[in-house]
């Protein structure tokens, strides 16, 4: 059953607010409750002094009112007096200085002495709740990686990772001949002589710095994973989480949602458009609405990574890290928060219940303001009470997959080879292709099965595993691929016999080489399966096949052969709309575009419209039911607002 | 009486053209000359070994030609040997890296051991010329904070710091609540656990930045009172002055200027607009005449700080350090030195006598040339000898105020929370608004008397502390706050029933809550009070009142109630400029708004207009005097001259 | 005779290939072969432990092919085992910052550790190789100064500093007087005081980083120097190189080229394209054939060097470390290999045989794919075959000479004084009038001989030496100067005398002041010598002399007195042309200006046009010769071609 909760913080509030909180929490409607991450200071106020009345009582006064808890470890905010006594926890930046205490995240995730005492402070809360019958979920940690806390270039971080190499290739032969140590005489002779990748005269060795970024994710799994086990043990029956966030990809998803119960994200539409490479244009467009397909691409990303997914932390109105903060649109709230659900979420909850009126986040909204009236998030959130108890557990499957690859992001992180190329920007255009089309779709990981779908999507996989290759040759979907796909060998490196590597058998063709080019070199492609231009990269192709699409110049841009696509060119916007639109009429997967900023989604048994647009907008007739169908809202949606059917 | 200066180093050449200098500056009407500050190495050139002769023969040839000495202590440059002997005398950047030797301002204010050797420095040169009397004015050190060194990030700063929280809360307890250090498990148990701010992992807590600017303020007026102390003993019938500069905030010039007797400056206009933030319009319009609000900004400013100001450095031509120097048009430099002494500066004096051509300023005029030739200022000084005599020490009161607070200023940099906001920006903005009719105006200090005016300009005032709330109660004034006034208590925290707290009796509104926007955002805004646009911040406010003016989105823009008139967005230049002259209507104050570029100031018994145009500009009729009453210029000026007529 | 090349790595391969990449060089008519540099962790992968055995088969293969070898010392690259035993090896940053092992390059030139291994590796290979017969040229290390590595702040470097110091200067009383150490108190005294001018808390004294730069020169033609006297020893009949590199002038190329016999360099013109400065449409306008004068202008520039210049390493195709890395035209590579012949280059290689699949060059072109198939580079060189036998040594003087001077570049770096200014773009500007007129050209060094040449062009000389003042003298050419000439003293200080200083009694003149201004400030010139507008700095002069050329606003731009011409502002490209092309004129030089990317050059017996425009393009009538003398191309070419005449 779908339901909604917020996030809460009583150690900020004086204890005689407690009880009316939980009363308010509970009248809403709310049945979930996050608290206790950044509590360490209180909860242990000196080294093994345990305080634990004011975190018994409030726990005890939210189950008072049948309210569940979600506990967070607290081991994102290690207090002063321990980072005093071990100046081995804190991480280095890549310039090689501390990252100290002050803030939060001030830790290194190859820290022995910190990962000790995060198991201690798990164990001590484990042991104090973990068979409480309200904690019905455990948070790790919060947020790994933010403030760009992955990788850390700490003494610490060495050690360990050279550990972590000694571990994958046994023999420092290895090492060398996978990174080609040979180039500028970088050979080594032992593991002990590797050093972290940064404060190099030049660029490192992007092998080097591959496994770096594998190693460095790795070691956000195994911190997390010393917590879970801990868990686990006190409190076997609860369910497991952590709170990833948006546009975030220092670690791998896919790898670390083996290890939870629910991956949960903070959803901070408003916030991530501002800090966007967008054009003003569309960050103009969508001002206080956010990007309509930002929230929906992590909920597609996130479902598949673990066995369910939810929305932890909603935006509630302006936050304050952006580098502009609006205030949401009225009723983008609720529109937010039944999107999480339409798209499948087990839950949806606000950050943050009351906003504080001190510290780093005090301009930042909750859903009562600091004088304790209600803000604009209170009023949307009691709206959604009547609708709530109408959703089932239904799931509607998606006929489209979008493959989502973390080392090929990584990859191109380190070797960009051309100003254009941005990963996760491509990524979200095909998502956007799709969805602009009025269809849902599901974000797979390389190597998942792929016969339930009609089309996948591959914006880019440089390297293709056997696995990945695999499922492609066992689907019956249509492929399509982007360029740079099969790129690279597992090690990031140039294939033996060049690309597409493992997927020539898909498609008989040779990328004899690339290039890459400036913003201002667009040239035009127009043909029968799609119309645009490509932008920054293009491969010169060698093949007996004759190119689908072409350019203005007549070089190749799209080939096909049997039930797979590649484009020998970055399709802009408009030529990958226009290319997907060609695919999906050809499998009928369609019956029209929608209007600017609608999405249209099946889920809980009903189907969804909602309205990122400033301006009204009309549900495509063929695709809206008749008007007396609705649950809540209508064919013409106003700005900001969502309409929901039976799905039928 | 006013006067003019000119900045001299007689270190710099030969002794053999000393005097001959001293005569040319006489016939020139110079009647002060400064000198000293720098001159540390060759005033002491090893340790302890004092080399007075040089100093005492300068001094005494420019008291022959009857020229007065304004006398700076060197300690902006301690020499080499002192630093090689004390290496806790360097500051450290934000980054943790020492500030070294090898320019100037090499210090940090919280050395014990620098302080020592300030004192005894300043005590040997206050014991040798205390007693001259030539030597009438003694400037300390020079331009504290240029450079970015008012805020040092060294280990004796942060000792300094831990020494001034202890004096400021006593108890630990009292700093974790007004930092609100329960939020991110900040709680500190003894002041020793307290580090600086910077180098933290994401950003520090904003109390915590608002504490160290504080700190780092005090620092600087500390530093300059144990100079200033030993200065009085030795020559109590002295002024004491040091140089502030422009568009520098780092340190609470309202707590200095209580220090000095006269707050002298540094006005260099053209570097100052290649430096800014301005279009590139307004630079290219202004290219070689500088802001034509700048300099009157500062004199406003810097004359409500302290008994008295003055220019002790006019730009003299093209300057060195600015992105582009280009050179001032003819005349410039004259309407420049007259428009200080019309906005009431005691004097004003060039920088510098003759250019140096050698080492880092080789490249900035002075009044004659590194040949000896007189250069462009020195010809448009001699213009002046004539004028002087005419003016009188004659104050003109004004009836406009605009209250400037360098807080709001640090708390708006700590935590901006947008983009478009800027402090300095719309107070400049304000302060135009008032000028470009034609006023005089008084920038006051929070907690000011503002009984003497007509109409006071809040741009905006984050804290409302209650001597500025009296003060605003106390005036029949009418009152014209900018967004973000009381929005915070005196810790940067927001107030328990929410902006603008100590305002409300004046005004009765909330401030729900309030956006950021990006440029881009521009809502438009017209209606019989003043049309134009707001831009940055909106607040969401709750009242009964009706906005006298809202936007095109039907947005509330600025509320009225008695004689009280609060905006709910920032406006942007035309808006500001259309409500103002709507005001200063209302109050009778204004017969007429100045072509581009045109001022006027009433000063020293005479009415003046300053043509900072590249075109000439007419005064406009009602404003200009009968033909025949100029003493200098006439109704219609020429490009950078100036006008002058008996205010009568 | 001229000749090709490539640059050949049998490290990175299996032996099994050696023999028949071999034979595959000498079928293709390649004569050279570079290897060695980049190989000390193979030569000796432990201390002392040589391992020759390789590299005596390699070389023996290659030379079975009668392929002559230019072997490299490996000090680019010392590998980690000597890193690990002397860690006052790696150079540190300007930010004071260790610049570790893992990429190449990580050295500093005044560890006096290094030079000992240096010359000791250097020593070792050439007393094994320096008897072979063919290892006929000795390249030592590899672009010195590539990634900012001219200057290094480490303590060993401060120490050679000051030793360098004491050397020049002998007194710290001289120093002090050439620095002007009595500004801001920054008297020495003794040489041991002095630091390095990085991390001063504001900009440190210009002759202090002049200094520092020209140490820093001194220091990269000494390490080379060390090197050099070992291979002579050995090697006598050798010729020694280095290869330089484009764009790059932190040492002295003139005071390095007395050090070799051949001064080679690296061409790589969309590389550095995609770097520069240039606006976007001239980004555009040649994205895959590079600037039309970038090639030509460092052919020009090392041809006078050294007794003799070559490319060593010319881009293949794509590269991987520009921002974008566009694929050449067809035929360009074959373009730009003649162009080096046709500008007198002893030989042209290309840079490299076959592209490494691995480390960080893995996305560089080279002649043949990663998987040893002909790439695009490989089938041009092969249709240079017939046409080489053809060439003769014949040189064809040039009548204009361009004065370049790495001395005005430095001052002009250390204190640009305005934004629009930079000397690399100016000279190239001014290389670029005379080119686009079909004109050849030298370019040379202050004080070189000027009597062959009838027109002169000196973009700026900010100092000019005795030597320098005597050549101008000596020669009848016609000669132009632009603004800044004559403005410093050998210590960059401003002469007694102001500007134009020596070039005084070329031009009777005194620059009074300069100004400059930002790149909105382009006042228009029209006049019968020139049109267009100046930009970026003027002088005001003060002469006798009428101006030739003034702007809109009466601003004297243009002097000329007997055979000089001043500039008295800065010449935007316009004006610079159209100077030049009535110079030329007056001069008879040229009989019409070439259409868009052409250009011409005599040499080796032959006249040649280039096309670097993306359009054919037609050689003008007059400089074209009949149709049936073409001995490749004609008179029309398609774009990335050349044609060939013989020059009679």
């Amino acid at each position: 059953m779908t339901r909604l909760g917020v996030c809460y913080y009583p150690e900020h509030w004086d204890r005689s607010v407690w009880r009316d909180d939980a009363k308010r929490m509970a009248d809403l409607g709310l049945s979930l409750v996050r608290l206790g991450e950044f509590a360490w200071s209180l909860i242990e106020p000196g080294p093994g002094q345990m305080a634990w009345d004011w975190l018994d009582e409030s726990i005890g006064i939210l189950a008072d009112e049948n309210l569940e808890i979600m506990l967070g470890t607290p081991t994102a905010t290690p207090p002063k007096w321990l980072i005093d006594k071990h100046d081995d926890i804190l991480a280095w930046d890549r310039d090689g200085r501390v990252r100290g205490f002050g803030s939060r995240r001030h830790y290194c995730f190859s820290s022995e002495t910190y990962q000790s005492h995060s198991q201690r402070i798990t164990d001590a809360m484990a042991n104090r709740y973990g068979a409480h019958p309200a904690v019905t979920m455990w948070q790790t940690d919060n947020e790994f990686g933010c403030h760009d806390t992955v990788r850390s270039y700490s003494p610490m971080a060495a050690k360990a990772f050279r550990a972590w190499l000694e571990t994958k290739y046994t023999d420092v032969h290895a090492l060398n001949i996978a990174w080609g140590n040979i180039f500028w005489s970088q050979t080594y002779q032992a593991f002990d002589q590797i050093e972290l990748p940064n404060l190099t005269t030049t660029e490192a060795n992007p092998t080097h710095w591959l496994d770096f970024y594998r190693f460095s994710s790795d070691q956000v799994v195994r911190f997390h994973r010393q917590q879970a086990d801990i868990i686990r043990q006190h409190a076997p029956l609860s369910k497991i989480t952590h709170n990833a966030m948006g546009h975030f990809f220092d670690f791998d998803h896919f790898e670390f949602g083996r290890h939870v119960d629910v991956l949960t994200w903070d959803s901070y539409p408003l916030g991530f458009l501002s800090q966007s490479r967008s054009s003003d244009a569309h960050k103009h467009a969508y001002l206080r609405q956010g990007d309509p397909d930002f929230a929906g691409f992590h909920h597609d990303l996130y479902r598949s990574c673990a066995p369910a997914f939810a929305v932890i932390e909603q935006q509630p109105g302006p936050v304050n890290w952006a580098p502009d903060n609006p205030a949401p649109l009225p009723g983008m709230v609720g529109t937010w928060l039944m999107e999480t659900l339409a798209h499948g979420g087990e839950f949806a909850s606000v950050f943050r219940w009351r906003q504080a009126p001190f510290a780093q986040e005090q301009n930042h909204a909750g859903m009562l303001r600091p004088d304790d009236q209600p803000a604009a998030a209170f009023c949307e959130v009691a709206e959604l009470k009547s609708i709530l108890p109408q959703l089932t557990d239904a799931k509607a499957p998606a006929s489209v997959a979008l493959l989502f690859d973390y080392e090929s992001l990584w990859m191109s992180e380190i070797q960009p080879q051309g100003t254009g190329w941005n990963y996760q920007d491509i990524a979200e255009s095909w998502y956007r292709a799709v969805r602009r089309l009025g269809l849902d779709i599901d974000i797979v990981a390389p190597g998942a099965p792929l016969t339930d779908y009609q089309l996948v999507l591959v914006p880019s996989l440089f390297h293709v595993s056997d696995e990945a290759s695999a499922a492609f040759e066992a689907t019956d979907a249509q492929l399509l691929f982007g360029p740079r796909s099969g790129s690279k060998d597992v090690n990031g490196n140039i294939p033996p016999d060049l690309g597409p590597d493992k997927l020539r058998p898909l498609i008989p063709l040779t990328v004899a080489r690339s290039e890459s080019v400036p913003a201002f070199e667009t040239p035009k492609v127009t043909g029968p399966t799609g119309t645009g231009a490509w932008h920054a990269w293009r491969d010169d192709v060698v093949t007996e096949l004759a190119p689908i699409l072409s350019d203005e110049h007549g070089r190749a841009v799209l080939f096909h052969h049997e039930r797979t696509q590649m484009f020998a060119a970055l399709p802009d916007d408009n030529l990958i709309n226009s290319v997907v639109e060609t695919l999906a009429e050809k499998l009928s997967l369609k019956s029209g575009s929608l209007p600017d900023g609608l999405r249209l989604r099946r889920g809980c048994g009903h189907r969804f419209a909602f309205n990122y647009s400033t301006k009204e907008q009309t549900i495509p007739t063929g695709l809206a039911p008749a008007d007396g169908l609705y649950k809540a809202g209508n064919a013409t949606l106003a700005p900001g607002s969502f309409a929901m059917w039976v799905d039928q």
